[in-house]
């Protein structure tokens, strides 16, 4: 990773919006500026200097793994420490932070901390992160360890496929998941592994739990990696026994409206665009009621992150990776999900999740 | 768990502290308060009524675990609704919120929902959370479950002494661990599981990683399960081959440390007071440097939550959960660490995890 380049790109955004520096806390933020994995830090960059403070407890691991920011270990908060620094630069005038990833509370400690001349006027709320719109466009160094956790999750899927049966409890189901991801090297799951079966499988957030995997019944898989801090994310929903006329007409509309969705993906589209593509097919069979969340979002460092592929007119950029994930719930009945993730290059996409769909 | 008894005495503190109400939004509170699991809600409370507010994705869900509060499925931002609704019960005055756990942004979304004339003084920032004082008094029910959370923590311990040997990689013992944790029950791991072998052991938050465990060195282990919600944290550092002298030394310190520092809990004792007796046994042995970090944390609903054990001047209370864990680091040579889960009871303290100490 091109820690030094990355630095670079967000001093011109300084520079350009008229700051004399910017305090970074968000810690997928700082990784991406950085390559620290610690679970304390801030992150002080001007047009000069970048310097990373953190706690003891780093102070082998920030040396290990920080090469294009200046570390010092500091024995009170972090964030305190890098405002007074930013405030003691020479010609200091203003610092931007995120408002966003900054409480209440955080920004009167670090108010309370600076000399009492710069307390109103030297940190100041940025009105867009601009961190966050670095991160969006994924590098090639970053798309490759992506496109690496998209085939582990792949691979888990196809183990999972042959490992589940009637009788087993969700929770065994995830064990062997997360057992497995493990072995194949996976730092950590991205979320809560969601193992829904039965009426279950209409809970579009069902963590895995020690119900039985029915004769019958929708089996909703949705879980993800993480491989050198990046995340991936895919469901697969499995039909277990012979489903029905009903159930393979849910199914297939699900499937119609992803494909539609990841088919409406590209640079210069609106997110409200895409999640219309897959929301109209939906509509179209009547269901539109059953699909109670937005069709997408944004993947990366975080399993959560820009952009969020909904109601909103913000465009998709090349090197945004997005996951299109529209699903059906049905109380009483049962539910589907399924989902791709999807990098967005200059002339069309790239699916990174390559799984198969269908039913059994 | 009795929900009612707890929106009860939180009403009792708004009551108290003059306010027509408050907003909840840190999802442990919120699960705490209400039983709701999900991943985005906020709940409302005045004198008189609870209202929970969440989306579409948690109607059934949500249906299901909340009795104490009456649950609103409302499009978008929990929070706006949540505040709209503060503001239009009768009599509604000013209504807290809690700013360790609002971020700026939020808190000018809240206003900004809010009417014009109520914009400046309706939500007032709680000098101290309210909730969190109640949390940190463990009932009965909690403590049952924190009780068969360390059970579980111990019986996993014991499984996998069983199971390393030199040359597995960390994260087959990581995996080990976690697919056992998965069998027991865990719901997950408290925390990104910790395995840190040889040097690595000199690195206090050593995930596992590729890395080899080694015919000669020191091995911790720190990890938790969540069980219905809380969590267990336990640690031991074992020795893998035959300890020198040296290794012993440093052993036996941390070992003194850490029972110091159990012994000093109590109903009235302050943070500070247990911090030093821990402290004090490492700066008799001239080891002090090599502790980096406060001597411990409380347990609960998170793995980390009120008080610091560390040099502050706040008491513990009766209900109180902590974990205390000294630990030395030496780059280079390696490092260890012991941390139980300690119950404060009205006469003394309990030991959740029990299992036992010792370098082999």
């Amino acid at each position: 990773m091109n820690h030094f380049r990355r630095i670079g790109a967000l001093r011109r955004k300084i520079t350009r919006a008229g700051l004399s520096g910017i305090l970074v806390t968000h810690l997928p933020d700082l990784r991406y500026l950085s390559g620290f994995t610690g679970s304390s830090a801030a992150l002080a960059v001007t047009s000069r200097a970048a310097r990373l403070f953190t706690d003891g407890r780093y102070t082998a691991q920030a040396a290990d793994e920080v090469e294009a920011a200046k570390v010092e270990i500091v024995p009170g908060s972090p964030a305190v420490s890098a405002v007074q620094w930013l405030a003691a630069q020479p010609g200091a005038t203003m610092a931007g932070f995120d408002p966003a990833w900054t409480t209440v509370s955080e920004l009167a400690r670090l108010k309370a901390a600076l000399p009492a001349h710069l307390r109103r006027s030297f940190l100041a709320a940025l009105p867009a992160s601009l961190v966050e719109q670095l991160r969006r466009v994924k590098d090639e160094d970053e798309i490759a360890i992506m496109v690496e956790a998209a085939l582990v999750g792949c691979k888990l899927f196809e183990h999972i496929v042959g490992f589940i049966r009637p009788g087993l409890r969700e929770i065994e189901v995830a064990a062997e998941l997360e057992y497995q991801a493990r072995l194949m090297g996976a730092e950590a799951m991205s979320f809560e592994t969601i193992v829904a079966s039965g009426v279950r499988s209409a809970f579009p957030h069902g963590r895995a739990t020690a119900s039985l995997l029915p004769r019958k019944g929708f089996l909703t898989l949705d879980f993800g990696v993480i491989l050198k801090g990046y995340c991936s994310d895919m469901t697969r929903t499995v039909y277990l026994g012979k489903p029905g006329k009903e159930e393979r007409n849910t199914y297939n509309s699900v499937l119609e409206a992803q494909q539609a969705g990841v088919a409406a993906v590209a640079s210069g589209i609106t997110c409200a665009e895409v999640d219309e593509a897959a929301r109209s097919i939906l509509r179209r069979d009547g269901l539109a009621e059953a699909f109670s969340h937005s069709t997408g979002h944004g993947v990366g460092l975080e399993i959560h992150e820009p952009p969020t592929v909904g109601l909103n007119g913000s465009s998709l950029v090349a090197g945004d990776v997005v996951a299109i994930e529209p699903g059906l719930y049905r109380t009483g009945f049962g539910g589907c999900r399924l989902e791709d993730t999807v990098h967005i290059t200059t002339d069309g996409f790239e699916r990174l999740t390559t799984f198969p769909y269908g039913l059994g």
